[in-house]
C-alpha cells in the first residue's frame, strides 16, 4: 500500500507517511554504537562516569575525552560521533559564559540544556551562522549535570533534540542492560560514594575488557567544588573499594 | 492513469496530481504518534490537559513540558515533535512580547495563533532569517488557550498553517475516542472544576497507563489569574475527586 | 514515442514536451479539493458567498475564514489551501495600504488583483525578498470584489497568475454545478438582495450539508457602505427570505 | 548508440547529444497551445489583432488582455502564458522608459526587442536581480509593433530569444495556417483598412467560434497617434465592412 | 566494464571515465545544426561571409544578424544558438571598448578572441557577475576577423574555449564540405575581391536555396577602412560577377 | 528488511539505518592507499617518519613532502590525498601564529591538533569562510608531533574529526603490521637514537622497495631544538647503523 | 559486496567505498587524450618541447599555444583542455606578480607550482571568489619550468593537486613511451643542447606526423636569459642537427 520504508529514509529532512524522520532515527542508532555513559543524580550531587575504549595499549587513554566541562558547575558526558561532540560542546560553554558575563550569574542546568538542543534541530537550515551548520542530525548523546538553586541535577539529550530529566541514566551501546541495573540499584537518597560505585558496578557489567583506572573515567558535579574529574589514583582506590 | 502516489510523496513541496501536498500530510501523521493532549473552553477560562509517556521510573515526569505557557494570559498545548514545539513557541513568546512592547497592551489570542501558523507555511524557504528556517514542515500541533477582550478562547493549528477555534478539542494519538467523548460530555456552561475533570476523563480513557498525578498535567488560562500550572497536591485532589 | 505523462510532473518548474507546466496544473487541482466559493457583481455592489466546512460541532463555525478583508473598499474570498491564501492576502493588504499612503487614494480593483497573481508567478526564485517565497505554485484561487471609479468589479485568479474579470463566477469543489446554475440565473441587472439569494441558492445545491447560518457565509461590498460581512441574524433573514 | 530523446528533456539547460535545449523547445510548444495572434506592417503603422478566448458566458472579454502598451509608440500582441507576458512587458515598459528618461528621445522597436529577449535568454541564472528571475524558459512569444526613424516595424520574439522582423506575422495555435494566408494576402503597399481587415479575415479563418467584436481585439501603432486599442464600436463597423 | 556513454552525458559539468566533457562534445553539435559562415585571410583584409536561412517571405532578411561588429576593427561571423551569440559579443564588445579606453588604443584581435572563450568556460560557476552567467556551455562558434599590428588576421572559437588562428575557416552545417573547399582553393596571396567570391562560391556549394543578395551577407575588415558590411547592390555586383 | 549498504553511502553526509557516516568511513579507506608514516614519542622528543614512494628514478625524491612542520615546535607526517594534507596544515599554520601573535606563547599541541580537527568536520558546511569549503570528507589522516609544557607529545588524526594521543602510532597502507611492531617493540625511555632506529625498521618491514636514504625520511620535534629534518646524510648513518 | 564502481564515480567529489576519488581520476585520463608534451632538466636550465596538432593546413600553426610564459623566470608546457589550463596559467601569473610586486624578487619555482596546486584543488567550492572557480577537476596536467636560487628546475602538476619534482618528464597521448625513453637517455650533466635534441627525439617517436619546425615547438628557461621559445629558423637547424 505505502512505498517501503527504504523510500523514505535517506531525505535528510523528509516526513514518512506514518510521520517518522528517519534520518533523526538513524542518528539515534549512531548512539548505540558508542562507548557507555552513566549519570547517577544524589542530594549531594551528580556522577558521570563513562568507559574508553582502549583500542591499542600504545594509546594514551588519558586523551580520550568522554567528559567535557562546559562551565565551572556544570559538565557533561557523551556518546556517538566525538567530532559532532565538540561542536555542540563548544556551543554550550560560549551559551555558559555568555549568560555569566551579561547577568553576572551562573546559566540553570536546564537552560544550557536547551541550548544544546536548540542547535539539535538546526541541522540542514541555510541560514549564515558561524557555528554549527550541519547538513545532517548530530550523531551524539548527552548526559548533562550542573547544580543551581534547584539543587544538582541530570538531563538527558539525543538527535532529535528532545531533553529530559533524569535520576539515573545511561546511554550507549550498553545502555539497555545498564538501565536495567540502575533501575534495581538506584534510591534517591544515594550518597555521592554510594553513586561512584554504582556507576562503576554498571559499567563494569557492560565492558568487554576488564575495568581499571585506565579505561573508565569517573567525574563529579556538586554545590561546594562544582565540575571535577577523579585522578586515576582515586578512581583506583574507589574501584579497589568497590 | 496516474502514477502512483509514492511518487509524488517525497518532493518535501510538491503537488501530486490531485493538488495533494503530501509532506505536509505526513507532518499531520507525525502527530497521531505523539502524546495525546485535550482542551475545553468554558465561560470562566480555558482547561488544558496532557498525558506525559514516562518511559522509565527514574526520568523525572516534571521535565516533561508538554504544556507551555506564551505569555501571562496565553498558553499552549502541544503533540508531535518536542523539538519543533519549542521553535514555534520561541516565535510565539518574541511574537506576544513585542506586541506587548510596542502597543503596551496583550496580544490577541487569534494574532498569536496566526504568528504561529505563518511559520508553519515558511519551510522550504530561502530568506535569510533569524529563527525558524525548517527544511520540511513542522511535526507538531497545539492546542492554544488564552484570553483577551472577547473571552476565554481555545485554538487548533496543524502543520498545514490552518487554524481554527474550538470549544472542546483533543489531539494526539488518541485523539479520535478523545474527540468522541469531548462531544458527548462537552456543554457550554461548564465549570471549569467541571472542565478539569472533563479533561482527565477523556486522559483516562485513551491512556494505557493508569492516571495518576505524574503522568497528566493540567493547567488553565482565566481572565481573573492568567496562565497556571496545577501542582501535583491540587492535580491530586482533582484525581481523586473524579 | 514521448516520454510518459509522468516523467514531467514533479519538476516544480519544467515544461512537459507538449508545453505544460504540470505542478501549476496540479495547483488548479488543489482548488477542486476546496471549498465552494461563489462571487456574483450587481450595479450596486459586489455578493461573495462561501461554504463552511464544519467538521465538528465544537468547532466555532465563525473561526473559519474564507472571506477577507484587503481594503475597505476590498475583500476576497478563497478556495484551496488556507495558509497560501493568508499569504496572498497579506501582500494584497500591504500593496493596496502602500498606494493609499503614496497617491492618498484607493487602490484600482484591478491593481490589487495584479499584485496578488505577480506573486502567483513568483515561486521557485531565488531573490532575497522578504515575503512571499514559495518553493512550489500557490495552491489556492480567489474571488476578488471591489469598487473603484469602474464600478463595483469582480475578479478571479488562479495559481497560474492569470486573472480575468466575471459578472458572476464560482470556485471550489462544486464549482461546475454551480457555474452551470450561475450562467442559468444571472442577469446584469440584478439587484444586492436578488444577489445575495442566487448566491445562498446556488451553495446550497452543491454543499453536502444543509444550508444554515453556521455553514455558509455572505458578504458584500458597495460603492456606499464599502466591505461588510452579513451577521448570523441577517444572514439567517436571507436563508428564510429564500 | 545514444541515450533515447526523453533522458535529455527535463534538464532545465542541458543540450542533448545531437546539440539540441528540449526545455526550450518545450516552452516553444507553450505558444502552439496559445490563442492566435496576427501581427500585419504597413507602410502608414503596423496592425495587430488577436482572438480571445471566452470561456464563460459571464467572462467579461474586456478584461483579457493579449494586446498590451509598452510605451506612446510600441506595443506588443502576446501568445502563451499570460503571467510569463507580464513579466516581460513590465521588463519592457522599464527598460523603455528609462531610455526616455536617460536619452530624452524615444526607443527603437529593435532595442526594446532585444531588450525582451536578453531577459528571454536570463532564465536558470542565479544572479541577484530584482526582476525577472525564472528557473525555466518562458513560455511566451511576442508580436512587437511600433514606429521609430526607421519607420513602422514588426518584430517577432520566441522563448529561445531569437527575434526577426517580419512583414506579417501569425504566432499561437492557429499560427500554421495564419501564416500560409497572410504569405497568400499581404502585399507591401497594404492601407491600414486593408491590414485591419485581413488581420480579422485570418483570425476568422481560425478561430472555432463565430467572430465578433467581443472575441477579438484589434490594435494599431501608427507614427502619427502611436499605440490605440480600436473600440467596441470601431471593431464592429470593421467586422461588419468586411 | 565501464557504465556506458549515456550514464556520464547529462552531469553539466562531469568527467566521463574516458575523460570527456560530453555536455561541452554536445553543444559543439548544436553548431553543426547552425547556418554556415565562412571567413578567408587575405594579405590586404579578411572576409566574412554567411549563409541566411530565410523561412518566409514575410521575413524580412535584413533582420537576421549573423555578421556583427565588435570594434571598427573587430568582427565576428556567427553559427549556432542566437541568444547565446549576443551576450558573448556584448562581452566582446565592453571588453574592446574598456581596452580603448583605459591604453588609448586598439586591442588586439587575440586579445578580443581570449576574452570570449574566458566567457565560454565559466558556465557553471556561482560567482556573482553581472553578465553571462549561464548554467549550460553556451551553443555558438565564431570567426573573429580583425586587424591590428600583425595584420588582418582570422580567429576561430568552439564552446570548449578553445581559440586558434586559421588563414580560411568553415563552420555551420555546411563546414565539412565548406572547409574540403576552402583548402582546395585558397591560396595566400589572394586579393579581397578574389576572397570575396570563393566565400560565396563555398557558401553556394553548400546552400540548399538558390544564393541570392538576400540569403546571404558578404563582410570585410581591412586595416584601411576597417569593418563593413557591403550592401545589397554591391553583395548583387559580387554575385553577378562570379 | 533494511536497503542495502550501497544506497546510504553516496549521500555526503547521511546517516545509514545502522547510524553509521559511510562517506566519511570510505574517506578512512583512502588513507590504507596512502604511503606509511610512523610516530614514535620518547622522553627526549618525538621521531616521526614516513615511506616516500618513488615512482620513477627521473622523479626527484626530495620534492616529495610528507612530513611538514607547522611551528618550530609542531610537525607533521601525513598519509592519503596530498591536495588535501596542504589545505589543513596550511589551517593548522595559521592557527598556531594567529595563538603566538596574540598571546606571545606557543600553541599548545592538543590544540592545534583541535584545530586541524575542527576543520576535518567542516564539510558540506554552506558558510562564508575563506578557507577549507570542502564538498567531501578530508582524505588525509596526520601524526601530530610536538612539545609543549607537557613535554613531547604524538597525537593521530583521522577524517571523521576524531584525535587521541599515542606513544607510537603507524597510519597508511602498511599500518597494521607496522602498528603490531611498534607494540612489540617500543618501551617509554627509549631515546631518540632508539626511536629514529625502531622507525626506520618498521618502515623497512612495510615497504616493498629497499630502504635507502632517497625513499624514507626522518624527522624529529625535540623540547630543545624544536623540529628538525635529518639530512640525507644523517639518515644514511641511521641506516647504516640499524 | 560492494555497489560497483560505475555507481560512485558520477558525484563530483565523493569517495568510493575504496577511498578513491573517481572524478579526478577521470580528468586525470582527460590528460591521455591531449597533445604529448617533454621537459627536461640540465644544470645550464630546463627544455621544454611539445607536439602541435595541425588538424588542417589552413589552420596557423603558430596560433597553437602550448608553451607559455609565467613570468621571464618561469613557463609551463601543458597538456589537457586549453581553456582550463588558461585559467590556471591566469592565476600562476597573478600569483608571480604579486609576489614580486610585494617581496621585490622573483617568486620561487616551488611557491608559484603550489599556488596552481592549490587552485587545482578548489573546485565545487562555493567561496566569492573573482577567479577560478570550477564545479568540476581541472583537466590539465602542467610541466612546470623555472629558475631560482636553487638553479634550474622541473615540476609536474596533475588534476588532484599533487605535484612533485624530476629531472625529466613527459604527458599527454605518448607520455608512456616518451618516459621510458626518457628514462633510457636522460643523464644529470647534459648541455642544454643535448637536451634540445633528446626532446625532439622523445616527441618524434611519439608523433604519428611526420616532425617539422610548424608541428613542434621548443623553449627553454636558464638563469642568463630566462624564458624563450625558439624561432622556427633555430628550431629547424635543431631538428636537422638531429
Amino acid at each position: 500500500m505505502f512505498a517501503t520504508r527504504s523510500e523514505y529514509d535517506r531525505g535528510v529532512n523528509t516526513f514518512s507517511p506514518e510521520g517518522r524522520l528517519f534520518q533523526v532515527e538513524y542518528a539515534i542508532e549512531a548512539i548505540k554504537l558508542g562507548s557507555t555513559a552513566v549519570g547517577i543524580r544524589t542530594p549531594a550531587g551528580v556522577v558521570l562516569g563513562v568507559e574508553k575504549r582502549v583500542q591499542s595499549p600504545l594509546l594514551e587513554a588519558s586523551s580520550i575525552e568522554k567528559i567535557m566541562e562546559i562551565d565551572s558547575h556544570l559538565a557533561c558526558a557523551m556518546s556517538g560521533l566525538t567530532a559532532d561532540a565538540r561542536t555542540m560542546i563548544d556551543h554550550a560553554r560560549v551559551t555558559a559564559q555568555n549568560h555569566a558575563f551579561t547577568y553576572n550569574e551562573n546559566i540553570k542546568v536546564e537552560s544550557v540544556t536547551q541550548a544544546v538542543c536548540d542547535l539539535a534541530l538546526r541541522f540542514g537550515e541555510s541560514m549564515d551562522n558561524e557555528e554549527a551548520m550541519m547538513s545532517r542530525p548530530f550523531g551524539v548523546a548527552f548526559l548533562i549535570a550542573g547544580t543551581d538553586e534547584l539543587g544538582p541535577q541530570l538531563y538527558h539529550t539525543d538527535p532529535s533534540g528532545t531533553f529530559v530529566r533524569y535520576e539515573a541514566k545511561a546511554i550507549g551501546s550498553g545502555s539497555e542492560a545498564a538501565q536495567a541495573e540502575l533501575q534495581d540499584k538506584y534510591h534517591k537518597q544515594m550518597t555521592l560514594a554510594e553513586a561512584q560505585s554504582l556507576t562503576l558496578k554498571v559499567l563494569k557489567q557492560v565492558m568487554e575488557e576488564k575495568l581499571d583506572q585506565h579505561n573508565v573515567q569517573l567525574a563529579q558535579v556538586t554545590p561546594e567544588t562544582g565540575f571535577e574529574i577523579l585522578s586515576e589514583d582515586k578512581l583506583k582506590e574507589v574501584i579497589e573499594a568497590m
